[in-house]
């Protein structure tokens, strides 16, 4: 299945996304949360969807998507998970994940517009393949890592450079500003996606490809990623991990190039769809 | 007022303690949490209580407490922010605040054991004054911080040494293992500390002073954090800030001293109480 939400900032609904269009599935009663995860909503959803979808209204088109996942416990991110981009940041390939968090309150939904942050010179954009987590997870094997794993998502881990890597060494600061991840469209279910190591992804800024990526660059493949962090901290159900991004980031052109008003930065991976996000100074 | 929520790790109670003891407002009808805050709760408890308080259920003393506020969207740490504990790290003092977050799923009752995690040899302790957000807050400027600020709570911000230091550069590591985050035993409203500025806090292991500090040595105070912080992210009502330990934590000895299942570690600052772990090995 692929999972929308949709509506108003604040005001989601849940909805389902076919090839016959988006449907409200507001009539299941549950949004797409921890609780929604924890007690085998993906099944439940979809014994209800087998039963009732064909009475479901459908949504119009043009309607706003909110994160693909409400609001979860934590976004945990991968830095430096593609060889290409590790080089074109003068880092070393890590020995193990670096990881770091980003501010849940950045989530927006996946063509919300992206705001540049008061007096921000270096917004960066960085497409990235989103793990959506199924059940609690800690300490968790790799061989069984999958069995954690619910869907996918496409995420644009915003970054500014500035405060990442200018403002006294932690990265968390240029990675946590409102509308800095825009999450979907949609949550497709792991079923969905045959070979999450072979995904092309992609991203263009005013039209002009930056990011041409794919996920069998991964240095840490997404079992690994979810065993690895299950040693340091419980994943909770709807946590998301964002596994990294492949090289042309703004950061990694010489001269660099970073996001200004106006701008609109568009993305996407093999079946998790597109988004897109214009760019507007905050007021 | 001071807020304790009591019972079983999961299905905590909202509470009040006074002098005459801890009692039970779970007919108040609301946690402490995100909605409570951001509703005014403060002082809708506060009417609640002087009208209903009589009537109130006696909490005996020996029930278990949970964390002071239900979990948060997230726990903001500042990393050396005593000039003392700077020195006994070999830090240079910040020019500005470090910022980091750990894991909401670290937090715990202030007198839970402490579970040192798998292949963990370097568990420390860090007694830390934390903030209580009152109301969401996105670039507030200093002298108006304190009006978002809706109380302050004893933490111990623990911390694996090896994680967070030797294992690829980004702190979160070693600060999000499960109940690496006791906070407690209440929530003081900002109106019970006279000044938040001249607190003194300690920690002992077994019996023996390890941290014996004083918020006057802060290097970066309250309001001037939650400023700063309001710059990078948007804070949400109920969100913590811990705002780092002073000297004396197990990383800064010589030789370095870390905690072992059965050691007894407790702390205390100036209005806020005491708590008190167990240490215990991951089974």
């Amino acid at each position: 299945m692929k999972l929308i939400r949709f509506g108003l900032p604040g005001a989601e609904k849940p909805g389902v996304v076919t090839d016959a269009g988006m449907f409200d599935v507001s009539a299941f009663g549950e949004d797409y949360g921890e609780k929604f995860f924890e007690t085998d909503g993906l099944n439940r959803l979809a014994a209800w969807w087998s039963a009732n979808g064909s009475n479901c209204p459908q949504v119009p088109a043009d309607t706003r998507l909110g994160s693909a996942v409400q609001r979860p416990s934590k976004i945990v991110c991968i830095g430096l998970n593609y060889a290409d981009h590790a080089k074109e940041t003068n880092a070393q390939i890590p020995a193990e994940p670096i990881v770091f968090f980003k501010s849940t309150s950045s989530l927006v939904g996946p063509n919300d517009n992206v705001i540049i942050p008061r007096n921000s010179e270096k917004t960066d954009w960085e497409v990235e393949l989103a793990v959506v987590i199924g059940k609690k997870a800690s300490y968790v094997d790799e061989k069984d890592a999958m069995d954690y794993v619910a869907g996918y998502c496409l995420h644009n881990d915003y970054s500014e450079r500035a405060f990442q890597l200018e403002r006294g060494g932690q990265w968390v600061k240029g990675k946590s500003a409102d509308s800095f991840a825009p999450l979907g469209p949609w949550m497709a279910t792991k079923d969905e996606i045959a070979d999450v190591d072979n995904l092309r992804l992609w991203l263009t800024v005013n039209g002009q490809k930056m990011q041409d990526g794919n996920t069998s660059n991964f240095i840490f493949k997404v079992p690994f990623l979810v065993h690895y962090l299950s040693q340091f901290m419980t994943l909770l159900p709807g946590d998301v991990i964002s596994t990294g991004t492949p090289a042309g980031v703004g950061l990694g052109m010489n001269p660099q190039v970073y996001i200004k008003p106006g701008d609109v930065i568009e993305l996407g991976i093999d079946g998790l769809g597109t988004s897109k996000q214009t760019a507007v100074a905050y007021k």
